[in-house]
């Protein structure tokens, strides 16, 4: 392990970033310059990661981590429809941490970045004094041609609710992670597990979605809290209520197969697992063909319709067609 | 104390906050969403402050954290000439850390948001699981008219070195604050504190000097560092040299007293102290003297010649006549 000072470590992990052309000045002035379209509205949005809570060097390797921190803000700039640019990088580094697991977290967010055409534009390193713990916040900026932004506010009763995808992967793959059975390396493990570390944010999926504009497209976000959370998130921005239906919900075999060897239920997985990173939305009912076709032709990517928009509450159909309350169950990020 | 959940919190903590016309969304979905003007350029910087690292509560009170988090962002956007428009908070909060305090940073967040005309658009409340410190990290947008950003990169030999207000000031009130003395308050105490506590940072001065453009302001940066590491920066970014006059350096009485009183060398505070958020820039000699009562005539900021650029190297000029060369020492921000 190499020590470098503040200067050495930001050159070094910042050396030959991939630019974009309207990056008019990236990493290492006061702020990084950018150029956007006079058509265009910004979008910016920021997560952060903390080791030991969103992130342990025992379950993911140092890239997958990199990787994972730029997906869930790229999933945010894909949930409004959006085409992620320019990113800001801040770690906060505790002492003695591996220079070798910080060139690999770096790495990782090179590699996402450059698989979605960002350019990492500025950032800043910090030690954490008598801190225990990495973090990383990125934030993200994107543009979205104006007025075609799809927010959670614009959902309608009679819309049909879709998601993209499957859900309750990561759910699945974060309890294979934390509860190591010994059984090794199968496909299901690998599949589930990967959901967990690497998601893949819906880019391309957002982009065709907001060509349709938010008069069709009415509402949308990402799945990050859990089916049950963020549809509630949705609901209380729009004003209006939703019913599920369960057996529609798109559940993986993998991810069955695994809830069945460890004896979990796979529906709580898929409505309340959270970190999907899924994209849920609403479509005018009359346009939901042709958009769910689209965006199946265009990407390849599942879309399923799950449910409908009602005018107030959150109820699920069982498979036998009674209805209960939907409870939301999601992951309080602070506890 | 009150315990909330994430969503609370961030519900309590950005009720109400101040919005801008060119905010079209702001806190609340998955991206904020941002207008423009067709005739500017993005500006990006991020700086994330450790407590115990870049601040203490026991130094400082929360508001006094809060919009010293801020102005260090706000003094980057002024360094480019640019003006300053929209911030994104990410908070980090170790387990029961006390509300009173968090709710007393966000106020400090907002009243220099305020002051500053900057809306605050996003961000993001994490846990920090076993961590012991609190962690801010903002990101600020701003713009500046294409064409008008002063970058580190345009000195040029001959070109009169320049500083906003004066130096020294906040490392004298540091060092009063992490060795008190008893002496209680007065005047130069006072001062020195509020200039390491709340620096001020140069958004007006920026904007003055960018509107004369590159061709005139060749060179600019904030001073946070320590005017030897930054004019550092400055030279081996426009590929020049620098002399400094010491006895040109602008020194308030304030904190002379305090370095007689200590039995520090306030020249030393003044080249090396760092978190002067002061502006260091450049202007072409035949200019110099318009430029610099533009910015005092409209800003009330004195403004003081201090040096000029010369082919290579770093140099002092003593009061005596004699030469030395002038050593970087500044703060590094990891060790």
């Amino acid at each position: 392990m190499q020590i470098y000072n503040e200067f050495e470590l930001i050159a070094r992990l910042t050396h030959g970033l991939t630019t974009r052309p309207d990056v008019a000045l990236g990493v290492g002035d006061d702020c990084a310059l950018l150029d956007i379209g006079s058509d265009s509205q910004l979008l910016a949005t920021c997560d952060s990661q903390v080791e030991g809570v969103h992130f342990t060097l025992r379950t993911s390797t140092p890239e997958q981590i990199g990787r994972k921190a730029l997906a869930v803000n790229l999933s945010d700039i894909a949930a409004m429809g959006g085409v992620p640019r320019f990113a800001l990088i801040s770690l906060v580094i505790p002492p003695r941490f591996s220079q070798e697991a910080l060139e690999g977290i770096y790495r990782g967010l090179r590699q996402e970045a450059e698989r979605h055409q960002v350019a990492i534009v500025g950032g800043n390193i910090a030690g954490a004094g008598q801190g225990k713990q990495l973090m990383l916040d990125i934030t993200l900026l994107g543009t979205v041609r104006r007025g075609q932004a799809i927010t959670r506010g614009g959902a309608q009763i009679g819309d049909v609710l879709c998601v993209t995808g499957s859900l309750g992967d990561s759910a699945a793959g974060l309890f294979t992670l934390l509860h190591p059975d010994g059984t090794g390396a199968e496909n299901a493990l690998t599949f589930v597990q990967a959901r967990h570390r690497t998601p893949v944010p819906r880019v391309a999926e957002g982009r065709v979605l907001s060509a349709f504009g938010p008069a069709v497209v009415t509402a949308m976000l990402d799945i990050s809290d859990g089916l049950s959370g963020d549809l509630q998130h949705l609901c209380e921005r729009s004003g209006v209520g939703a019913r599920v239906f369960a057996e529609h919900l798109p559940l993986t075999e993998e991810m069955q197969a695994i809830a069945a060897r460890v004896g979990k239920d796979p529906l709580d997985w898929a409505l309340h697992g959270g970190e999907d990173y899924e994209l849920l939305f609403t479509l005018r009912p009359e346009k939901a063909r042709e958009v769910i076709e689209a965006v199946q032709a265009q990407t390849g990517t599942r879309i399923t319709r799950i449910g409908e928009i009602i005018p107030s509450g959150m109820c699920l159909i069982a498979p036998s067609g009674t209805e209960q309350p939907l409870q939301v169950r999601s992951w309080d990020h602070l506890h």
